[in-house]
């Protein structure tokens, strides 16, 4: 049992910032105090175990990413991540919770794929993680399956709109798996884009001999986001299931979450770095000595990147702002180019799709407080405090808090980072997406559970410290 | 100094709850700790000088109304609260902080006007108490003294668009003191409704010898309120001011209001209690024995309240669960219906605009807990939170947190209040506008810096507990 | 060769009215005179054949209803009208020209189904028809024959995103066929329901032991076809097809219509007389003698009729005014309780869908102009000029003017109609919907190319007379 | 007694167009006839008198410019054009029919007003005029004159939120105008600009050395328009008046038109050439060897023109297409550079507002068929028909059909107009706006109540052929 005190720094929660000191007593805060003062006469500083000191420091609940794809298997590879270097890497990044996705695939039983998940990631963590259940396929076994996730803390299910015949279901089974959701509280998210569709401009722009990744985005256009988030609206309106938005990159698919939410319907948008920074024109124009235009293979998500002189870049930083969206994920889903991106040579409908960012999350976006697109109270709820309302985490994690565990960031403003340069990143990829980004701030030392896993510019935890969290229903639910 | 431990309640947030403990010295908190436990070997309940059980209850931070007109000189006689009589009302309520508004009328000094209202105020209130200002007359001399009121920790004004002849300012000059609000931070509140309209309407009304209280409404009507709102937002795009828009009553008007801040504009609304609840139909079938259909003077207010067949008491309820609308306020300005509302017998528009609830907002709005509309968290932040981030006292007040003031109410769930039979309320008011309202939640305890106010059904307090609040600048100016 | 004179009436085109006589050299209008005149010296009513006199009547276009099911398969049978009985009965309503729909189903051959109707049609009609082209399963067969259809005078063709396994389309196929669309500028016409949606929540009621004709439009909700009306606009979006939704009936899909159309979109709604008149109050409340409740069964329809208390049915008078909806056509296909609806007793996804007013779109139109809801010109734009401009007819169609076909019909404002009293109407009904319904109008003479056909009450056409019309492109495509 | 044959053309409607010839009997059309046949055994052309043959060309209603200013003082200067100028100048570009503005001053009486401008104009035009009655003072006497306006054919009056002192009318004005309207169904015509507002940001622009033409525009900022447009829509909701806002050039005001439109209100909206072609960056460029830059005092009109950058032009283009506009009048209001515009030199403030443009309206507007912006229908539509409907001349102008006043224009879409080189135009301007515009279509020949005034490059009518038309209500009151 080792009591531990971080002070001197001004912590800052999702509503403000105050000077305080955070007593941590083994794994969980048990005090928030008045910083450097005696305490009804003891002098808490000389009473602790270990003193950490933050002055001229923000100390922040740690980041939470309620989206990453560990190990995930996508278009016959996996990604390049295990939930051991994927875990370490966001430790390194101050994010100490990720939630994750198992998956059930059509065909497949709900919990065997679940069962399968926890034996990746168990015994593997460097940080606590939850999981969210895909339900790869609609029928009466998994929606009778469905309201037990619930005890086995999972108060979230993905479906999908797109990826026909592997992740994909219909409307009709949409409607059924929203029923399950309106009627026990588990959060729908969703992958809204028109998948049919996009795969049909997929083939005609692939038999046009227009095959690099920057067509890649040209398939998935703006219009069929939209209209999958429409759509998604329409049906969980239709049912009042509580629904949640993935990965929202088109400005046009915000404005349909802007105006569902303004008539009072439950529903929630996040988006990611990569849809606040990287842009169709960038990519179209990437071409390296090593891979030509297919360097772009690199920026290859779904929902894709947009058009920067569309505006859509602005406008999500703008809907952050606003709260038309309230979360930022990474949807952390890594391809090596050597080996995985490059399967799609020649046709960009097989580069495997993601990103990785789950490293580099708290960093992007405190980028947006230094140059005034969000306040640092906007920052921590965004990272934080809103993913463990929305998850069912909060108490115990996104707050500093008595009670709460003591996951916690000490942030410096005046420190400086460079991502990506040479592959200094710790995620299991041999390149970056993100090289040559300067972030005016740097993550300096980062508690897991009370335990200083990150300092120093060492990372300090083991493989296993992460533990699986039983998540409850969302906070947002009324 | 006293210590004092708030301990067994539940601490509720603007994001969240959390058993916990609350340590205060003197007048400020000190800590928040687990609840019950040793902390570093020290008995904490054993050591301070008092222990509050908050055991089954909710610790809430102290409310904060911050629209307020104690004692304010309207229609040819005055507020009927003092600012002794009216704080201490709000004590009763849990309310710890009001902001009231000085007044400068036309062609006075801002800071003589300023110097009046502290003169009023200073020495006989129950709470602490800030200021907005109002500015009843743009002109150079009161555009040179707008920025000085931030020495005086005043960080708002107020301007009327209704008025013509006592407090309105025409569009020229809304334009230049929103370019005074953009430079400096000074956030600009608005009384948003066409009042020369309105004047014209209520006029032809009288003439047709239309004169009850119920025909107030029928002037005021809510296109006049739309179309100001909409005014206001426009002026306040084209300057770049911050804009707060006061007591919001029909949903046209938060349409407008959502429809700018989906856009990225920073514009805020309020709403009342009255608003929430009471409706123009119900003033319409208002026949008291003693009153007849003059009962329903004791309704009037601008803005009135509306019609509940169409929607608008629903849509403000709404509106404060997505944030449309961002705080609860009440524009308390009380008059009695003797010799004050009956001013009015035969001409509504001499009837005095006001509604008294500074007692029972932090029980009206708790209400919406019981019933679903809110969650206890909005609830938290639609009282208090809000409105300390909003009007520059965060970090004093609005949180339960070290280092702020000793602000807290302890709310029993479980207790009962029945508003305003019998004139059992502390107003200063000859009747109650809430009579009848039973509420499922009482405020057992209020703390005022530290202060026991109100406990055990007691008035605790004194006249002149209250001091002035210099506030800082809004949390939301970005 | 015949010379006709309608003399004395007011012709009333879709942007005025005036008082001129219309000459017609037997099939073709050849001259609107001034009334009453000499023209050049010639008495010209002393020059005619036939003087036809319209004094104090309204001269209009005839009717074209663009939207008929004479015959139809559906559901184990067929509609119960055939070319020869609807195009009678239409013509007894003032239409002279249906544009009816040839039916491809899935697998089989665009031509074919062409050339079936065509064999249904030929020397059947009482009045000139068209076609448009139903397809039922979009494939690369489909798709080439498409562009083909303008040669045979086909310039519009429709898609269902409802009834899977007989009529539907999935959304790769309808953005294949709407790229056929944008190429040639056929009209793609929607069927805008979620139809797998929509399944599901029919399957469900019935298991419930919903079986009432009442519950087809609780199942068939206002969200899925705002949806589907919203996911074929952003397909047409997508590819710059231009769109047609037939059969509106939910106010919130208009919206989307109107959202699209503000943004410059060429998109297009009709609406029919049963949502303008019937509502699911009424279909709930119905309960004869002989049907019990299964006699709301007459008014099953798809799109259904919807609630009047969510006012539906004024929103759809209001897009007709403010040209949110640009035509009114029936939708007739009409079946009889007796052998046909009555399949859908203890099943209400049994009953053939349909109602049948190809008789009195006319007359019920007509009403609105008595009733102060549409103005007389918009009352020939919306049921004859805008048909014809929509659909490749006009010049020949939908105008009074030199070379165009004598198709005309005169009304009469000071007469009377009586709807459906006993069955008197001449539709191949048991029922009618309509029962009841008092016109403040009449359709006193009905010319086709020339020919008086119905006249004193009394119908002097022939079976054959209507011939089949090669439409053209349609007006609306820029 | 002449009688008329125009042959051969094609005669182009609001809905459509068909060869056909037209019979003008003096001044009247008195019949439309099938092209080249004989009537009845009667060979027309060689009955008639004179035949003009219109093959291969376009034969129109003559234009009807619903909004000029000649001779109109203003700035302590007045229009340049006078009636008879003027006029003519229009009749040279296809236009037979102007509706000028008689203006009653604050003060002054209504008829004084309208009388003055009857004998400006009486004896002087070369073409049909009438009048809307500009009301610069809203007092009782005007309110008490306005329902007589209908009796001297004066169905629209104008107000101004823009222009205080001179013709400004407050809210509580126009409130009262409206409810006129709305009793009388006078059409409510508004200047739609805050103008006290705009009068703050203009003398802000001077103060700062910032007194360019081009700062016009800036002062003018596009949410000032949009802002009262916004304001005299709800002040006609609440009303219950129809509302006629002129010049709109700002996107974001027709986007209010649309939205009100769409509720359902009776809301209508011009723009002008100057909105559609030029734009704000061309006048910051323009700088004239003899000018400099107040070169762009010439491009200097209210509402100004706007951003190309942003939109605006385009913007308004398709406004025009979906009928969110409904017309375009020209606003025609010309002075001089020498001894007009120049008074604004130093000071834009004084700078005359206006661009002279009756005379190349129909031509520029010609060009967006040639550009695929517009259908040839709708450019009769928009220029000619809609006009007539909406300001009560219908049946005598606006449509080709017996009874019809002998306006009408044979366009030729093979012809070439170059606007404006060496002021060959016929506006008494001493510069033109409008130089360097090519036009591919051509006035060949204009008809003024059967009288050719224009034809072969000569002008062949006289002063006074023009006469005062009395208008009726307005066709869009429903």
């Amino acid at each position: 049992m080792t009591t531990t005190l971080i002070t001197g720094g001004t912590v800052v929660s999702a509503t403000g910032r105050g000077k305080a000191d955070v007593l941590i007593d083994d794994e969980t805060i048990v005090a928030v105090l008045q910083p450097g003062s005696e305490l009804l006469g003891t002098d808490v500083a000389a009473s602790v175990d270990r003193v950490i000191d933050a002055t001229g420091k923000y100390v922040i609940p740690g980041g939470i990413d309620a989206h990453t794809h560990m190990q995930l298997p996508f278009g016959g590879t996996s990604a390049s991540d295990t939930f051991e270097t994927g875990t370490r890497a966001a430790a390194w990044g101050g994010t100490t919770t990720i939630i994750d996705f198992a998956v059930q695939t059509y065909g497949g039983d709900v919990f065997e794929g679940l069962g399968k998940w926890h034996d990746l990631a168990a015994g593997n963590c460097a940080i606590d993680y939850g999981f969210h259940q895909i339900i790869g396929g609609i029928d009466e076994a998994s929606l009778a399956a469905m309201p037990k996730l619930i005890d086995e803390g999972i108060s979230s299910f993905k479906l999908f709109m797109a990826y026909p015949g592997v992740f994909y279901s219909d409307d009709a089974q949409i409607l059924r798996a929203m029923q399950v959701s309106r009627d026990t509280g588990l959060l729908t998210m969703m992958h809204a884009e028109n998948g049919p569709a996009i795969d049909v401009l997929a083939a005609q722009l692939v038999e046009q001999g227009k095959t690099d990744p920057f067509y890649h985005g040209i398939a998935r256009a703006w219009q069929m986001e939209e209209e999958a988030t429409h759509r998604a609206i329409m049906l969980a309106n239709l049912t009042g299931a509580p629904l949640y938005v993935v990965h929202v990159s088109a400005k046009q698919a915000v404005k349909q979450l802007a105006w569902a939410r303004d008539k009072g319907q439950n529903v929630f948008g996040e988006t990611c770095p990569q849809y606040l920074y990287l842009s169709l024109e960038e990519q179209l124009g990437a071409k390296s000595d090593e891979w030509g235009a297919f360097e772009g293979a690199k920026w290859v998500c779904s929902t894709p990147i947009r058009s920067r002189e569309d505006g859509h870049q602005d406008y999500m930083w703008q809907a952050l702002r606003t709260n038309d969206l309230q979360m930022v994920s990474t949807d952390h889903c890594p391809f090596c180019m050597k080996d995985q991106k490059e399967l799609g040579l020649g046709d960009f409908r097989k580069i495997p799709n993601g990103i990785g960012s789950v490293e580099h999350r708290m960093d992007l976006m405190y980028q947006g407080v230094v140059t005034g697109k969000l306040t640092l109270e906007r920052w921590v709820e965004l990272t934080s405090t809103t993913p463990a309302r929305m998850f069912g985490l909060y108490g115990r994690k996104g707050v500093i808090q008595p009670g709460a565990d003591g996951d916690v960031v000490i942030y410096d403003p005046n420190g400086h980072t460079s991502i990506g340069v040479n592959n200094t990143h710790h995620m299991n990829m041999d390149h970056s997406a993100w090289e040559g980004y300067e972030i005016d701030g740097h993550v300096d030392t980062v508690l897991s559970r009370g335990k200083v896993i990150v300092d120093g510019g060492q990372y300090l935890g083991s493989k296993g410290d992460g533990r699986y969290l039983k998540r409850g229903l969302s906070q947002y639910l009324t």
